[in-house]
């Protein structure tokens, strides 16, 4: 194994297969993996539908269903701040000890080397970001189209029993947050 | 009366007809009525020009105007919170216990069912959203054009006493907030 | 009347003959009376047993109780902030206009010197500080002695209601609150 | 299996048998076992000294050591709310639906009722609280007595790591918090 | 001297040659100079590409380079308040005293005539809005384009040592934020 | 000079010959100097009775008054975070860029040797903790006893200005706080 523990953070809106593809990657390169739940206080409003409570048992099921071992897994659901510049302090609070960060993102990248540069990145393999990312899936659902290929069957099963479409249907609607009223 | 205590949520900026006819409503299905004051921390930004003092004024005195038993009322600021799976208990929290909400808005109806299917929802029978709601009537202050027959007559009084229509003209400007400078 | 509108404060855990005494002051010198409802945020701990809603109906049913003309009062909660050189301003964003303060605390009344010298304080003629303060009440209650000679009916009635001596015996124990377990 | 999900929570400052005793039991009658680790976000006090990442490490090192089916177990860092009203709602938004709570404090059995009376309380059976509590433990610790057999030995392999011995003694001290400087 | 203490606010992302101008013009009319730097919580993001800390070392070059006297300057870093009617009085807890606040924002000035109409304010002289913006010089740096002669060449300088046009054209990207990923 | 740029933090309630003599012996080893105003957020209470700002301006004077270079110092208000495994990244969020933190006490030294190993940690030469502290000088002055010879006399100025023995004094009282009312 190259890494005692990596740690890969997403807001998971849902958790799909280009984030399970990564989190198989970790799991192949490190001995343990922290996946980090964002923006964790934020859920029914249009950018984040689901609480970070459905987006732990989401993830929690995705990785059962693909025979990763979960007694390596730590999945952590972790609130914003505000202030980017503590970024990696605050989150090495909340998680246990990493040494590498799975990221296909430029500027988590660079905000690693500002904050740590001794901490590894490493990049995905997979990639198909067109398709497979957050903002897309959400669409897709809002529009009544096809979307459940591009998530774990698990995830989907797990939107289905919460009713995540007509969730996420109504959050697409103009006036659908208090803060609107 | 239907209910003990129903209770009403906005941001009432500002407080208008389409409120008024909503509050009447409630004051004669239920024994008692809570207005609350939503996004109470916020003041002098575009979308919520009045601080929640000058609004809790308005709506009393839109009560008064209106013969409204002022004594069957409670008028209640309360602040946003960002998680919004919390809302129905934070709003608990706040206001004296009730057993009704008043609202048209589909997705408050649907936060009370996921968050407290026993609480009855109940909807406004005067609608007429697309010329009172609180955006249109700043949109039309900030223009100068005919606002006056939206909201009752006395927060139209209430807006004359602070100026209402110069600081909503303001901040409709582009650099009207401090975050801008 | 020497006041357009007077504003007291306080926690009200719970609302006692004191404070209805001096709201009656109040009303007698001023057209209109907002009462602050202060640590809006905190409950369920031992120096705020009550929500800030059980206050204001614990406060609303006092007044009513003793004939204070409803239509004139403001009840209104605000949470606590950690800048008090700010607390006059805060309050002010929460409140209606005041010309008036009513308090028999000497820091009140230097916070307002301090911050709007121009803003009039009123102290409470009717003092029994040692008996009628929020603290010894709850210490009556949690040890089980008489306390219910100490305020209005109304509010005796509201905490048997909720089982108001309950809550604050419980809270008094050691363990009594989620950072403590 | 009596429970779907069952939670305990606690601030596991650090985690010690009568947690792991808890934890065991709730795995004996739940199919899934969420372990919320709370104040999440303080550490490096006298009262927190860890921060959330390292108690997650502890109790998924403990309960590995004790051969619990890590894949049925979550383990979620909350950060302290304090608007205790909502504390049951706030605690859904983080962690996956639970149908019972474990817990032997008199006050969080209080809170649940309150909250929610639908959701079972399960009582803890080992029970050994005068010895076996994290302000006991911490006090041992920075007395230099003898407290390892009041944890799992993973647990104190961790502390051993951190070097938290030394940590507890120095936040022991009279000085050590940025705002007492 | 007109005044005692001048203050200027802005959030100086950069510094440019528009808010030298006035703070000029300011130790020009007073005796000291406030130099308030907003927003101080936010960094590596789009609008605020730059650290509170990073900002303060700007305009302390800049304005050694420029001559000004330093002893009678003071550069403070404030982060921003939700609630715009208590903004003064946040100011100034956090600022020495003043006595006429320096801004060509018609906002401010309005701001200020609500919450203090005793306080001076003062417009600047130089003014070339058009260019030296904040915005603007952000999206010339974003773009390849020229922007140095907009700033001090003291700016231009700390701007190269953090590489600070790699990093503005990083945040000018689609996903360049922890709650985007 | 030693170092580039060396920070000392406190709360400086007030700034004493103590914290005098500290940045004195910085500002020997070092090119430039930043005092950090801790605790910026709180003020009119018990332990911080004075507001940052003019704290901000107690230190300015006490510098000016011992002719320290003014152009090499920085005075930076920060407020505090729960969170202290982030702070040295919070603190050099707002702070220009330093290599040497300057401090007598053995838990920051601690949080800097875990936050940042490379990072010097400077000891005081001058140590006199027992009478220069902030809580003994509070004392002094709450109790009308001999103080001033502990402080700056520019300290002592500025205290008499704002006539801060009559706030310490109202501080020193029981219910002189907002939250205790």
């Amino acid at each position: 194994m190259k890494y005692e523990r990596g740690l890969m953070a997403g807001r998971f809106q849902p958790f799909h297969n280009g984030h399970l593809a990564l989190a198989k990657q970790a799991l192949a390169e490190c001995k343990e993996l922290v996946i980090v739940v964002g923006s964790a206080q934020f859920n029914f409003i249009e950018k984040d539908p689901f609480t970070a409570g459905e987006r732990v048992a989401m993830i929690h099921a995705a990785l059962r269903e693909a025979s990763c071992d979960l007694t390596k897994c730590f999945i952590i659901p972790v609130p914003n701040d505000e202030n980017n510049a503590r970024w990696l302090a605050g989150l090495r609070s909340q998680a246990p000890a990493f040494d590498a960060i799975y990221s296909g993102n430029e500027f988590v990248e660079y905000l690693v080397r500002e904050q740590d540069p001794s901490l590894a990145v490493r990049k995905p393999k997979f990639v198909s970001r067109q398709e497979c990312n957050g903002s897309n899936i959400r669409a897709l659902i809002a529009s009544g189209r096809q979307w459940k290929h591009l998530v774990p069957p698990a995830v989907a099963g797990v939107l289905e029993e919460i009713d995540g479409a007509k969730r996420i249907k109504m959050l697409a609607g103009a006036d659908a947050a208090p803060h609107r009223w």
